[in-house]
């Protein structure tokens, strides 16, 4: 039997039923997380655009919620935009060795089909599951020579999407090896956008969560896809990859738990510099340093973070500069926080900010790649003006499984979020807070956006 | 300049004028040759399915016309039904070294967005040819190794798609820029569905219609993409291809009409049957042979007719008698044509074509093979049962760029495709030919297919 076989018997017979309770806990965190970055994204540019489309070219109303402007259309142009919102702050979870980030793909589909079909919040929570460790266990196959080149987020995220859609819609094995390969011949997705800080990564997620979602909706009613997508001589490890592992796709299925292994976002910038601005922030703390003590910081990279961000010299964007090393550990040196309104406010204008980023070198570090992706260690080596070389560690970044956040950081994150875009009020925030967590028990999804006005 | 950079600014200035009259009269032809196709798949599988997905998504209304069953939807969902549509019954044409079939994907994206936005006949018309131009260009720099693993017409059709409706848009040559990186980062398609004969190959025609026009529509509201996606480091040659020419981007733009090379299919059957079948019935005609009279043929072909067509001895289904030699050349000798109506009702079981199927064989011919892919020699040798030897021999199959069909045959081979598939009268299937070599003068695209019934 083949692993893609495997995994879609796995996905076809995985019940609610068997799903531990800390694992349906985390699933609502990791939602509420979600939501609070597709919320935080209002009326910030490009959302508006795919409004705007949404509005042009599906129905005027409709049983999916929109989470941007609250108002309905069809599952698929929801997805499409709530998964171009939830990927805008760069705030949404990460799963480090398959480099995926399953919310912002997952949710958007699993919530517009979840109420177009009317769903309950338990059938949602077991679909995202699927979703997740199908693309956490796809993103791991695919290895780090697809990383290199496509964004796994847009590519994977397409079949996570379908995954997640496919198992609301009870399907069996073969229904699932025929959405694996009608999501897995659409996934798309060059990072060739970053060096010119173009708009892609929203259009990225926007279109796997609406592609595998039409994948979904398309396999339900018969349409059929190649059998062996993933391993096959002209599927996509064959064209979009140069190491994949075919035994990563059936990786302890049903015992291991991915989606137990995703990060919470903590600071609002590019993953890749998270190590490395904890470390900095740890070292500066134990030894009472200030910005303008230090000359020099040379952070001990992995090879993907000098791929991502090496492209970054002198960010023209608050986009960009979240994929800008020293941005980023400037914010952390001069005001102790890389938040987003640190970005908005201070990353591009602050003199001090822009000082210390020159000050920023990026090397690559042998124990740090080698450990890469499984762990993300962060390494700097401090040189202060008065010509000391200090070191600063860290072997988990805050966020991180074993440095997770709890439900009240969890909360607090979310609320932040919310009044960083100032979008809702507290009382309306824990209106939301509480039906995330009561997810598990709710009848439908329907109403998930509605009366929070109380 | 880059070659990208070029061709943008190429497309932005390309106007009416510079129009040969004969690109805007082949421009027609085709046009003519992909409704015929469009059309002929109306409750065909797969088609339904996106027609019920285009109800399920999309409004209930729209500007735009769904092909198959003529109700009006919004552009997205026009371009997604009509992209499945045009590719199904496999008698569009194709460009043979880009191996493009550039009319499936850009009719459907640049007619529905016409529809939606007012324009005229030879607004449509020039940014089809741009379509085509860039399309073309595009699939030849991405290459051989490209297509050997990637569906060319899905990944580069959506950039085809893309370009035509963003000229139609009047697009500058930044606009162009953007378009291309947001249509590229979109592109996907892989030929791993082909082996298990499942349904991808009309959803990748549907989806590079639909993300090309979706990428125009985004663009022009102020959609960014990456400024460099064809020749970047991380763009598509650098994911999807080992043997990029990035001069093939700028080819004699504007004095090489791409266009003028695309063949038209004529026969229903696999291509490398039409040299053959073209010389015998050359030969059948000159010698004014009827089939009774002949005792064997040999055709001599090229060793990529051997290895495809070898397989078949006696084709089990309608689709396998499409690359049986033998049967595509018994259909005619006995009944001078093999279209789809032929196909359909005599290839299994009419017993004078099963009889000259047994009297056909094919042999390596060195002179053949040479000038393999470059020209489709035609070459056979007929033993009459008079005990005669003849030779007969073409040049360039029928559809072909030199030897392409007239107007009065694209008619006839439109009228047979209609008549195939039971759809409009004569009468109606007359009225679309006369609309459509009066698109120049067309007012709008409103009403193309409305008021066929008087």
């Amino acid at each position: 039997m083949s692993h893609t076989r495997t995994l879609a018997a796995f996905l076809a017979r995985l019940d609610y039923a068997d799903l531990p309770p800390a694992v349906v806990a985390r699933t609502e965190d990791l939602f509420l997380d979600w939501l609070g970055s597709a919320l935080a994204s209002q009326g910030a540019h490009p959302i508006p655009l795919f409004e705007r489309y949404a509005a042009t070219m599906g129905p005027v109303d409709g049983p999916a919620t929109m989470l941007v402007n609250g108002r309905g259309t069809s599952a698929y142009f929801a997805a499409l935009v709530n998964g171009a919102s939830s990927h805008l702050v760069e705030q949404d979870d990460l799963h480090n060795s398959s480099v995926l980030h399953p919310a912002t793909v997952v949710f958007p589909a699993v919530l517009a089909a979840a109420q177009d079909l009317g769903k309950s919040g338990a059938e949602l929570l077991l679909a995202a599951v699927a979703g997740y460790e199908a693309g956490i266990r796809i993103g791991e196959f695919l290895g780090r020579s697809h990383y290199r080149i496509f964004h796994t987020t847009a590519t994977v995220g397409t079949l996570a999407a379908a995954v997640a859609v496919g198992k609301l819609m009870g399907f069996d094995e073969e229904n699932f090896i025929n959405l694996l390969g009608t999501a897995g011949t659409q996934a798309a997705g060059l990072w060739e956008f970053l060096r010119d800080a173009a708009d892609s990564k929203q259009l990225h997620t926007a279109k796997a969560a609406a592609d595998g979602l039409l994948a979904a909706y398309l396999t339900r009613d018969g349409l059929t896809g190649a059998r062996n997508i993933l391993e096959g001589e002209q599927g996509m490890a064959a064209g979009m990859s140069s190491d994949a592992q075919p035994q990563c796709l059936s990786d302890r299925l049903g015992s291991r738990w991915a989606l137990f292994e995703t990060s919470f976002k903590f600071h609002a910038s590019c993953r890749h510099t998270h190590p490395a601005a904890d470390a900095l922030q740890a070292l500066m703390q134990r030894e009472r340093l200030q910005h303008q003590q230090i000359a020099r910081v040379v952070t001990r990279v992995h090879q993907g973070a000098i791929d991502v961000l090496g492209r970054v010299t002198v960010p023209q964007s608050v986009h960009q500069a979240k994929f800008s090393m020293g941005t980023v550990l400037g914010l952390i040196a001069v005001h102790g926080k890389a938040g987003l309104p640190e970005f908005q406010q201070l990353a591009l204008t602050d003199p001090a900010v822009s000082e210390f980023r020159g000050k920023v070198l990026m090397q690559l570090d042998a124990e740090v790649d080698c450990a890469y992706p499984r762990r993300w260690l962060g390494r700097v080596e401090v040189h202060t003006t008065e010509g000391r070389v200090l070191h600063g560690a860290i072997d988990s970044p805050k966020g991180d499984p074993d440095n997770t956040l709890s439900r009240a950081e969890l909360e607090d994150k979310f609320r932040r979020l919310l009044a960083f875009a100032g979008v809702l009020n507290s009382d309306q925030a824990g209106i939301l807070i509480a039906r995330v967590w009561g997810l598990r028990n709710a009848l439908n999804l329907k109403g998930l956006m509605e009366n929070i006005d109380e």
